[in-house]
């Protein structure tokens, strides 16, 4: 491996001695600006780089966000959101010279396990708290541990960590009143994982306006899988059609796509027969027949977003809350006018 | 923050030096195996860990692995490879208390520098290659930086790199003999990026494979992205239908059900007017209308034996070359004896 540069080096470079650059490259007071400056233009001529392991040991900084999964790998692997969201992470990331640290874990045990081991062993200066839970134990472990965070909405236990929220409810009121206005009086909402916060916020949301339009609302729970997304279409479809919906709301685009596929394949056209949705947008979506309707929820923004506000916090910026662009209304070809039946 | 156990308090626990302690752990000579096994019950007792500051101080370890992806996260967002991949890599880091330093990059020269950076840094062990590209520079720039790496599947160029492979020829011959022998004469391939070495070695089975069945093959070059397997459907579609191809075996599943979305907008029944398959499998190939006949490429499985060969390495192993079961064929919905048109 090349030999890397020392601060010696930046000292020859510099002209100065060894100590007064330790102490410029290391923020210490005791040096002028000019110096400092002149300093750092030399470091940086050089191409010297400050030795991680080292720094953490003086300094205290991993340069380096922690991200832990709970998750099963085969919804991770349908998960729209992870990979785009990763994705937008990083290009912060690599910005500022920062790495991520990733750790997917089956279950809570590990998932609280690996949290204590990222914060004590100082590989990460925060977490990145993704699919709150209701009552979510994170918030508490956190600040026993006194590490750094940022949330993806907001949890419903007291917190003291910035949260990055995304107006989501208005967009729900525009799906179901645009389903309405075509004519839908029987809507059905596949739910996600109620456990998750996002899922029960979509849930009621969808309840309450159904309520306020006057629309035969029915919800059925599921983990988010495409598995169960096809199981609740087949129960839905199942129903007498004086009952049966005319239009499903899924909780996200795989489940939907599922569910496309269940009708396809029952017979029914998309969407004279039945009207689909998604929900979080999803680059498939577009590329189904028919492609689908959905609420746009841009992941490589999240990604962007959490990390800059992460990495603000570490950086010593006071927390502070942010707020992404409302959820958008996107009208493909999956959803349409109720034809009556013969 | 906790205040974590240090050696002192493991010697204290044993009832030994401090320094009996320090080599016992570090694995050094001069402790006898009683004694040790002691220590290391008495730290584990306290819970105590070392810290991998100090630790990648003296072992020079980071006990991370390094991935850089050089892809646009628009293309890791539908990449059904990535996130099962990640999956895979994690259940074998976590295990072995190891973690994953990722870093997504946009182009060669972004990519070159972080894999220079996490290497001069010491943050990674080694580093996953992936992607591997036609005279892939990353070989070289490993040898030069004097660090481990692991490749998926074998470069084109001189390696002292291990190579995890999956035989997938003997698949695409399984894919093309079943089509010929469903009775389909003209058979399209929608490649992938012929940059990549994987996409265009399933391009040359296939056109060998043709050949020898006497099939008219056709082959349209793509980027292995949806909206190019989308294009090259159109494309293939618009061909007078003395020429059209009856089947279309598509780079990936994501372009399948892009290009299977096409054909059914255009108001083609598949299988009846036209059999599709994708390759490399995918949680959502099983969930569209109809389900996609695939080759099976485990992402899961590759993700764990790419990690558990690259820790072996990192522990001092031999380099080994690893072979996974054979891509394997799944027949689905999406294929069937072509229908003469009228």
């Amino acid at each position: 491996m090349e030999r890397r540069p020392t601060i010696v080096d930046v000292a020859r470079q510099a002209g100065v001695s060894k100590g007064l650059v330790s102490l410029a490259l290391n923020d210490r007071p005791g040096v002028n600006q000019a110096t400092k400056e002149r300093i750092q233009a030399a470091a940086a001529e050089i191409g010297w780089r400050p030795n991680p392991a080292a720094r953490s040991l003086t300094s205290r900084r991993a340069y380096a966000l922690g991200l832990v999964v709970k998750r099963d790998p085969r919804i991770i692997e349908t998960d729209p959101f992870f990979a785009a969201f990763i994705a937008g992470l990083e290009t912060v990331l690599s910005d500022r010279g920062q790495v991520l640290v990733l750790s997917v874990v089956p279950d809570a045990g590990a998932e609280e396990r690996s949290y204590r081991s990222l914060a004590a062993d100082g590989r990460v200066d925060g977490f990145i708290l993704t699919d709150l839970l209701r009552h979510d134990r994170r918030i508490a472990l956190l600040a026993e541990l006194g590490v750094r965070g940022v949330t993806l909405g907001e949890p419903d236990v007291p917190t003291t960590l910035p949260a990055v929220r995304r107006e989501y409810e208005d967009g729900i009121d525009d799906l179901v009143r645009y389903l309405a206005g075509l004519g839908h009086e029987r809507i059905a909402h596949v739910a996600g994982n109620e456990d998750m916060l996002h899922g029960r916020a979509r849930r009621e949301q969808f309840e309450r306006v159904a309520a306020a339009l006057g629309i035969e609302a029915r919800v059925v729970p599921t983990d988010f899988s495409p598995e169960q997304g096809a199981d609740a279409t087949r129960t839905l479809l199942a129903l007498d059609p004086g009952v049966r919906p005319t239009a499903i709301v899924y909780g996200n685009d795989p489940m939907a796509v599922a569910g496309m596929a269940v009708a396809q394949g029952a017979g029914l056209r998309i969407p004279d027969d039945l009207s689909v949705t998604g929900l979080d947008g999803s680059q498939i979506g577009q590329f189904v027949y028919p492609a689908l309707t959905t609420l746009d929820n841009d992941p490589v923004e999240w990604g962007r977003v959490v990390a800059s506000t992460l990495l603000d916090l570490v950086d010593g910026h006071e927390p502070v809350d942010r707020s992404l662009t409302p959820a958008r209304l996107i009208v493909r070809g999956s959803t349409g006018a109720p034809t009556p039946r013969h």
